[in-house]
C-alpha cells in the first residue's frame, strides 16, 4: 500500500516512523524539503501533484494550509481523508466557527470584519477580546488581544474574527480517531500549557472530560471524519469551550509516544488507509516539553538521566527562535512528579529565560 | 553523530526506526540489502568496510556472524560496540561455553568434538543430548537430539559441542542493557515458547527472576559489556541455566516494543553511542507471536480487531519458510489474557499447521 502525506514537517515524520512496522510505502509531496522528505520512499514537489496523488492509494496531510489544488484533485480521485471539508473549513477561521456555531458546538461568541479598524472596534463591543486573522495565522501569529485600555493601532487589512476573550481556567486538548467503518476511539485529554501562543508543555490526562469526548464524537460524525482529530478547549468553570480543531494529528498529542498502548501517528494511518482504528490504552500520566528555539548538543544525558524522559529530535535543518526542533516526552506515576520533571527539562533547556526562546 | 550498523536485517531496521527521533545519522553495512539497507541513511557493501568505519563515530552489530575483518578494523579503530571479545566468543559455541564456565556461570555439562562420530559417541555417553556445530548454527540449523535409542546417522564432520540435553521446565530469557558509565538495567525476562529451534511466541514478565538478573550483571561486567544483551535461560526446578547469550538486541526481546517506557532497540543505540542507558519501565505484561513463512495481506485488520495487538512487518523482500517476516505485539492486564490472544492470533496467522510454515 503507498500512502502519500502532503507535508513534510515533523508531523509526518513522526507517523511515517510510527508506522514503517506495516507494510506500507511513504510517499511525500512538499514545497519544501522538510524532515520528513529524508526518510519518505519518494519524495515529489507540489508541481508533479498529479503523479503524487495517481501514485498513492490514499493521501493524507500533516498541515492544514496547503495548496487547494492538490486537496481538491486527490477528492477528485476518491483518495483525501480526512475530508475536503474538514480541511476547507480550516483554511478560514471564520468558516469554522460558522460550522462550529450552525452545528452547536459549544464557542466564544464572535463576529467577523474586513478590515482591521472594523475589528478592533467590534473587539472594542466585547470588553475584552482577541482578533485573529481568517487566514494563515497559527502558533499565535497575527492575533491581537484588546482589552478597554488597548489604543488603536494599524494593522493589515485582511478578513478576521473577532472573539470575545475568554479568561478560561485552563486549557485542554482532546486526539481522537475515527475510521472507515465509523469506530471512534480518543485518548485522554491533556491539560495544556501556552506562552506567546505556542504550546510549551502538556500533561494527560486531564480532569472532567466526558463533555470533551462527546463533542469529538459529534464533531467527528457531523464531518463524517476519518483520520485523527486534534480539538483545542478552554475550560471555565468546568464548562468547556472550543477554541479550534485541527485536522490532523496534533502538537498536544505527541504525549501518546509515550505511556499509551498506540500513538495518535499511527491510528492516524491505520484509518486513512482503510485499516481499523485500535483502541489506545493509556498505560501511565504523560507529558512533553516542546524543544523551542533551541538545540540540544549536551542537553541530551542531562534530560535522559532525570529517567522517565524519552527525546523527539525533528531533524530541521537549522535552529531557528520559536521554531519547535523536538519535543521530550515525560511520564510519571502522578501528576506531581511529572509537573516536578517538566520543570527540570525547562530548566536544561531554556534556563531561566523561556522568553528569549519564543 | 553518525552510528554504524552491521548487519541489515530486521533487528537493525528496528533500531534505526526507533532511534529516528535522535540526531542521529544511520550507516548500514552488508553483503546484502536486507530490510534496513532501505532506510539506512548510507548502505556499504562489506568491501567498503574501511570507508564505512571512519565515516561512523561508533560501530555495532545486528546479527554476530560477521566477517572478523571488520569487526577488528571497528575495534583497533575504537569504535566497536559491544566489544570485540563480545561477539568473537560467538563465533565458536566452544569459546562461549569454555568462558562462561571458566567464570562460573551456571551452564549445562558439555564436551568438544571435531567430528561427528566422536560428537555422537559423546552424546551417548550423556544419556540424552543435543549435538550443535560450533559455528554458523542458529534458529536449530545444524542441531541433532541424541537419546539412548538414536541410530548413527551421518552428518558432516565439523567442530560440535555435545551438550547434556536438559529436559527444562521452560525456556526464558532475560534483555539487558549496560552503558559507558557502568549503568545497568534489565527488562523484565520473558517466557519463551520454541518450536524446530524457532522462538514462535513470548511472555513477559515471568516469575523468579533474581538469578537472571544477577546472572546478566555478572556476565556483562565480567565481558565489560556495552550495549544490549539478550541471555536465553533453561529453568527446570526453578534453577536457571545458561542455554546461550546474544551480543545484540534479541528476538526474545521484541515485546518491549509494546507497555515498556522505552525498548531494547532504544537502549542499544543509547548505550552504544556513549549516551545513558535509561531505566525501563514496564507499563503492562506483554508477548509477541512471530510471523514465519507467512505474509499478512488480508490478515492486519483481523488481528486488529483482537485488541491490544500492534504489528511489525519486517519488509523482507519475500515470503519463505522458517523466515521470521514480522511479529505481532500484544498485551493485556493478565497473563492468561494474553495467552488467549497469542491463541487467536496464532489461528489467524497459521491456522492449525504452524508445522507448514516453520
Amino acid at each position: 500500500m503507498k500512502i502519500g502525506i502532503i507535508g513534510s514537517g515533523q508531523l509526518g515524520y513522526m507517523m511515517i516512523n510510527t508506522m514503517r512496522r506495516y507494510p506500507i510505502e511513504f510517499y511525500v509531496i512538499d514545497d519544501n524539503r522538510g524532515p520528513s522528505s529524508e526518510i519518505a520512499d519518494k519524495f515529489y514537489d507540489v508541481s508533479e501533484y498529479k503523479e503524487f496523488v495517481d501514485a498513492c492509494d490514499y493521501v493524507t496531510y500533516e498541515f492544514e494550509h496547503i495548496s487547494s489544488e492538490i486537496l481538491h484533485y486527490a477528492d477528485r480521485q476518491g483518495k483525501l481523508r480526512p475530508s475536503l471539508k474538514a480541511v476547507e473549513l480550516k483554511k478560514d477561521r471564520s468558516l469554522e466557527k460558522k460550522f462550529l456555531k450552525d452545528h452547536n458546538f459549544p464557542i466564544a461568541d464572535y463576529e467577523y470584519a474586513e478590515t482591521y479598524k472594523d475589528a478592533f472596534n467590534m473587539a472594542k463591543s466585547f470588553h475584552k477580546a482577541v482578533i485573529k486573522s481568517c487566514m494563515g495565522g497559527y502558533d499565535g501569529k497575527n492575533q491581537y488581544y484588546i482589552n478597554p485600555d488597548t489604543e488603536y493601532e494599524n494593522h493589515p487589512d485582511m478578513p478576521y474574527v473577532i472573539e470575545e476573550f475568554i479568561d478560561y481556567d485552563y486549557e485542554a486538548s482532546i486526539i481522537a480517531v475515527r475510521d472507515e467503518k465509523g469506530k471512534f476511539f480518543n485518548f485522554e485529554p491533556s491539560f495544556n500549557y501556552n506562552q506567546n501562543g505556542i504550546l510549551i508543555y502538556n500533561i494527560s490526562p486531564v480532569k472532567n472530560t466526558l463533555e470533551m469526548i462527546d463533542i469529538a464524537k459529534r464533531l467527528m460524525v457531523s464531518l463524517d471524519y476519518i483520520g485523527v482529530m486534534g480539538i483545542e478547549y478552554y475550560v471555565k468553570d468546568e464548562n468547556v469551550i472550543i477554541n479550534e480543531y485541527a485536522p490532523r494529528v496534533h502538537n498536544t498529542g505527541h504525549h501518546t509516544l509515550t505511556g499509551s498502548s498506540i500513538s495518535q501517528f499511527e491510528e492516524h494511518i491505520l484509518a486513512v488507509s482503510g485499516m481499523d482504528a485500535v483502541r489506545p490504552d493509556l498505560f501511565v500520566p504523560s507529558g512533553i516539553v516542546n524543544i523551542i528555539g533551541t538545540g540540544i548538543d549536551g542537553k541530551i544525558s542531562r534530560i535522559l538521566e532525570l529517567g522517565k524522559t524519552n527525546i523527539y529530535w525533528y531533524h530541521k535543518n537549522e535552529v531557528r527562535r520559536k521554531r519547535k526542533m523536538g519535543h521530550v516526552n515525560v511520564y510519571g506515576d502522578t501528576y506531581a512528579e511529572i509537573e516536578e520533571k517538566i520543570k527540570n527539562i525547562m530548566g536544561i533547556l531554556y534556563g531561566e529565560d523561556l522568553e528569549k526562546f519564543i
